[in-house]
């Protein structure tokens, strides 16, 4: 586990870059709306890599556990269009006994284009039941959510 | 426009189907996230086909008008899996000088998958700046909505 | 089994119908083109439902086999746009110990959008390797084959 | 127009890197077939604004021509992750008055995972129409062609 300053540093400055494909924009020449969505998952799924050490796809196909969404809120503010690059912001900004709960600030340059808030829960995938988070999440989170609030 | 009794029944019994494919789903076997938000708009665009009398695509490339998403919102209550079928139930709930809030509701026979709320804005595609709801949409969207209170 | 002239039926006329959603156009108004692959798995996954008895989810969820594709071409002859329906015509052309390969013809009324040819095999999922067609596979492929040589 | 030298470089060595995501994958836990589709058109995009100086989005909505594929054929080698990142190595093999044609091959380290071949015409965006490659493009292409034929 890296040191706490690490944490810190995760927590705040956090960012994941995606260009916007060709392919991710509809016939108005504007990103079409789910994939901002996509862009999110893809940024806390980063964020889940390298600060828990853990993708979605090792969780599901090497131990056994998931990370489903139960929620999301997304909100627009501006337009975003093909070959501009996103910088996703990735904030936890909530955990519970089962879920972690994410700010995704989506900007291009200084434009806010979108935020979006989901909700993870992870769970046993056999059981498809929500478990409580794994010890080495848990003292990460901690360690997150405590230097946000001190 | 089809007489005012066709809209109350627009309104109350819009459901459009939609089989869960292969390629909608991950590595955890259900519905990836995202494809939930293309359901919930795939089933609002047939929703404006059938009770506006326009799809979006007719929209922007016809009509030199645009409706894009302002808001999203998903709960997601149960999981879906492949070859399954989705009735997604359009409720029109609330109605703006240029926007039009709607609410998703994902069923797969009587279970209750997800709900989702989204909020179009109807644009002029040029200025990408929002305009009064044309005079067709905001009759039948009266109707629709006078029913609904009545 | 179904009987025979069934099979001849479903080889001869397996249509699958795929109404063209907004959020699979692009900026240029036409389809993307990877979603005519979508199409095709598509169609190919119907096709192996209804004449082969499972499709791909629950090949790969319940029977422990799969059906990744090995080869697929596609030729693009007429643009698709937003709102119309193709008639997706899936034919088994061949099969090999381990492979089946289809011909999916794309038509919008009579015109003919595109072509796709796709190889499949089947595996056994856990070790990622081919193994022969399963009987029940084998028995109906050969119905129709030989109904088609006929 | 950068100096020639630029151009055999380019020709030779253009790789254009694309992470595998989550929602990139289907429920066999590997890519879902129709991505490396994206992927390779994502990798050509690349190289046209690189090589030639404008991406497919520029072309539609500033340049009023377009560049829809004509044809497309892909050989799938070995199966690919999520996590993994596949190297796009893109190669123009080809042109005539309208056309481009390209190889793309995709590779995770030393592994080869598919090859695709997609062609790619140019056209008048209005009346869907190819047209002779414009001025920039044609003497780029010429100096890659030749560099290569040299």
């Amino acid at each position: 586990m890296p040191p706490f300053e690490d944490f810190r540093l995760a927590r705040r400055r956090f960012v994941h870059k995606r260009k916007i494909q060709w392919g991710d924009c509809d016939p108005a020449a504007i990103v079409y709306t789910p994939r901002f969505l996509d862009y999110a998952l893809e940024a806390i799924d980063a964020w889940m890599g390298e600060v828990l050490g853990v993708d979605w796809y090792t969780m599901n196909t090497k131990l056994g556990i998931g990370g489903p969404q139960v929620h999301a809120t997304l909100d627009f503010h501006s337009p975003a269009r093909g070959g501009e690059v996103l910088d996703l912001h990735v904030t936890l900004e909530k955990a519970t006994r089962s879920t972690l709960a994410f700010l995704v600030q989506g900007r291009i340059a200084k434009r806010l284009i979108y935020t979006a808030r989901c909700v993870t829960v992870i769970i046993d995938r056999k059981r498809f039941k929500s478990i409580p988070l794994p010890p080495t999440f848990r003292r990460r989170v901690d360690a997150i959510l405590g230097a946000k609030s001190s």
